[in-house]
């Protein structure tokens, strides 16, 4: 029996990868994933078998995890990002929970969250909720109720998938419903292109990004009660750890 | 002038790395952290200056860094987990705000977050909270606050410092709290000693976890209405992109 890894890749450049995840595909026979984070590695492993399947095609390509595995192989499965948040690691769970003999390794990475937190400051140095807006596998009145109740715990919150492919105003209506209960002056900030071309920062009020164009490749933060900028960046303060 | 990097380590072992971090401590002259970290880089930078302060003494270790970056030294400041979350990172970008010639560049890592959840599966698979139960920071009221305001919007959450050094019944309280509005029976896992000797996952329901012994390396996942068990593994499922 083969062996699934579930592999975070971290932000967009190599260097956002953990060593553990580079060790997780070079043990590898088979990369999965899709198509474009497959391309970016045909390159670097041109002696593995790359499978992809389009956008959508979750379950499938989990599926195809699992066949490959039962037919012997190590397969690593790429997920960009962190394997969990947002990532395939608990579908892959699913689609084999009919196969316990398959043994599957999640291996975490750096998730937008991080990455885009490390861009901006430091906005997530302390508590902090994490809130997808898109309504695809969620429906609205779930993330509307998160919203609210992420303002009502006064967490700093990151905002994931501001926008849809159909929708441009997901997060014009997230910031209309945290504008009923906070200050329009929150600070707030963007993160464009992680680790990409293009990367880029930006700082504004919570009055302000309900106007801002922020698309697929954006993360949003949302600060708490105690969010302030400083030299241009955005940070939480009070956020060590007590155990440090 | 120098230039200082807030280096995220990850877990325990060196794999937890990002490649970005390994890069940050082998370009810097002088690397400074609390003494266990330290202690542990010594053997594998012979050649670097090692500075440390014992703990509590964050705002010190700041000022280190600051010091040895005007004096024209490259720096790294040693975080375990993410350099944001919980961490240093914060603190850094404040104790310079009145030096805004010296770089910071911010280097994220895997948080307990996300390398807790891989070796328990994956219960971070949708929207969650992160909380500290700490209260040498946050009044114990915020804290509070905050967990019930999680609850209310059926977060998965994530508690970081389960116990502190002088007192065992946080976790205890936080369950009872929680145990106000959510079902005993919702399935939680503890993730303890990640990346180090004695890792291990523990699955429980709510009822349980309130008994438990959770030290301060140990970080507690609490699951949202969706999360189950899945061949022992703890799993949020619905949690993957719209946009991948």
């Amino acid at each position: 029996m083969g062996k699934i890894y579930v592999v975070g890749m971290g932000p967009g450049r190599e260097e956002g990868m953990t060593l553990e995840a580079r060790k997780a595909l070079s043990v590898s026979e088979v990369l999965i994933g899709y198509t474009v984070y497959i391309d970016l590695l045909r390159e670097q492993y041109p002696e593995k078998t790359l499978l992809t399947t389009g956008m959508k095609q979750e379950v499938e390509r989990c599926r195809l995890c699992l066949e490959q595995a039962e037919s012997g192989k190590t397969v690593s499965l790429i997920c960009s990002g962190d394997a969990g948040v947002y990532g395939m690691a608990s579908l892959m769970l699913e689609v084999a929970e009919k196969a316990p003999g398959i043994e599957i390794e999640i291996v975490a990475g750096v998730t937008a969250a991080l990455s885009g937190s490390a861009l901006l400051g430091a906005p997530v140095g302390h508590d902090f909720c994490v809130i997808s807006l898109s309504d695809l596998l969620t429906p609205r009145e779930v993330i509307e109720q998160r919203l609210r109740a992420a303002a009502a715990g006064d967490f700093v919150m990151v905002i994931y998938n501001p926008r849809s492919r159909s929708r441009a105003d997901h997060l014009r209506r997230a910031c209309e419903i945290l504008l009923e209960t906070l200050p329009g002056s929150r600070p707030c900030g963007l993160a464009r292109n992680i680790g990409r071309d293009g990367e880029a920062r930006e700082l504004c009020t919570l009055e302000e990004l309900k106007d801002k164009d922020a698309d697929m490749f954006t993360t949003v933060f949302i600060g708490n009660s105690m969010t302030k900028e400083v030299n241009g960046r955005l940070v939480t303060p009070r956020g060590y750890r007590r155990d440090e």
